[in-house]
């Protein structure tokens, strides 16, 4: 049994034709601005292509080129532009401690990504509203989202049960603030137990609840029904086909492969990157912001 | 020539007494919580010290001691709890991202540590109030702030000067947003030269505003009046006497030594550690924001 790797763009295509009708119907053009500090030729193509993505579905997309020691100022510029519905910054950065504080500079009501701590923290509160009069819906972050929806594509998540991963364990290598932590209260809040390791160790959520837990690698993975990684650092040992139960869901949301190019010898579905579907998650979130917080404003 | 090591104690006390006169004075008893999530003996040791400390000098101070997955609730409820003035919490906890966001969790009224993103960025700012009127200050960062009283107690800041490091070259091994990149801003905005290290490499800081440079440890060590560390990693390469200026000063705030025992016969000045200063700011910033946000709530 050999699978073959999935494309997510083709999965994510569902989720970019919403938004552009919603935005076509209603006659909306948001405006975002992209900040990418660096010079780097395959980053900045990147940058070229999600901003053809953003423009293709009608949302303006002014991409900047910033020296990294300019970037705060330009998110402040960008938050004090009554023109500017989104913004949107290419990280890494620093690579350090100073890419979070970067992210948590951005107005959470232009935070397309949802990565500010405004949103993160609305999600461990489960709090699902902006507003008093529950009119307003909170944003969820980008890439745990696009992992949900990349799942529900692919029939992983059953939609019509009430916890659609009820009864599945998850092993999750990656709890950062951005994107683990927050994939790990959400696929338990959906019904699965999740394992989720860093470099510290394991800890176990339950219904979004963590507990302390003492389990290996290799014990978390033979239990796992769907194992996520995303770990960018070439000393993560690449999970192989022998340490997975036959059958498993594999998805790799890291910038380089964290699964043995024997996986799909073992999953049955092997999905070795996520970035076109997280991509739609922030056209979503672009759309949903501007609702919120600016179509209102005048012209 | 060998200097003896400094006590950072004895350098502390002024500051200690000021507080303590204040509070005694205007018959006022803040009320702090510290929440400690260990179950290290050293750790829990700490924490009682600076339990003392604060009882000492007339604060009320709640020690808890919590899981460290519950840090986050309790937090929440000593921001809700009209009763606290201040939260302190013990760092490390998780020993990653997640310290940061939990940081950022409390309550910028009660962050007597000034760590959070609302006081770093004031700083960054150079915006030094809380109020439009102007009547209430900014807090700093209190372990950046104790290295700068450290270093005018010991007269390496001339406080006659507008700039009191002026003509001065700094080295500084940290560049976290908690300590390393506010000292540097500081101490830049003193009239120094900073040259701030981290794993990624060297920057520059002057007047405030950073800029890129290509300099190695070696070079900027040599130039170096002033050297400062805060690596608490048994990987990095203690700074050695070889390696700095005749007379050069050092301070280390790391919880491990990062210099060699050898930095006495070329230093003027060797300051193994900066916690009991630390300590006093943490107390000088809740007499601040007791004034400005606390005294005024009905009893």
């Amino acid at each position: 049994m050999s699978q073959p790797s999935l494309d997510p763009s083709r999965l994510a295509d569902k989720y970019v034709e919403e938004v552009r009708l919603a935005l076509a119907t209603a006659n909306q053009t948001p405006r975002v601005v992209g900040l990418i500090a660096s010079d780097d030729q395959p980053s900045l193509a990147y940058a070229g292509v999600t901003k053809r993505k953003f423009t293709d579905i009608g949302i303006e997309y002014d991409l900047r080129q910033v020296e990294r020691l300019k970037l705060e100022s330009e998110i402040h510029r960008a938050n004090e532009d009554p023109d500017v519905d989104g913004i949107f910054i290419y990280f890494p950065v620093f690579g350090n401690q100073q890419d979070d504080y970067l992210r948590n500079q951005v107005d959470y009501k232009k935070d397309i990504e949802a990565g500010s701590h405004f949103w993160v923290r609305k999600l461990y509160a489960n709090d699902r509203w902006v507003d008093d009069d529950l009119n307003k819906k909170a944003l969820l972050p980008c890439t745990p989202l696009a992992i949900l929806k990349l799942l529900t594509e692919l029939g992983v998540y059953n939609t019509d049960a009430a916890r659609p991963i009820e009864g599945k364990t998850v092993t999750i290598f990656n709890r950062s603030e951005v994107i683990g932590r927050p994939l790990a209260v959400m696929m338990s809040n959906d019904g699965g137990l999740v394992y989720s390791f860093d470099v510290h160790g394991a800890l176990a959520f339950r219904k979004a609840e963590p507990s302390e837990i003492n389990i290996t690698r290799e014990e978390a993975l033979a239990e796992s029904d769907i194992v996520i990684t995303g770990v960018p650092d070439t000393r993560f040992q690449k999970v192989s086909a022998s340490e997975i139960k036959t059958g498993a869901v594999c998805v790799n949301f890291a910038s380089i492969p964290n699964f043995e190019d024997d996986i799909n010898t073992q999953a049955s579905i092997y999905l070795p990157r996520v970035g076109p579907m997280t991509v739609a998650m922030c056209m979503r979130n672009t759309l949903r912001l501007y609702e919120n917080f600016h179509h209102d404003k005048p012209s």
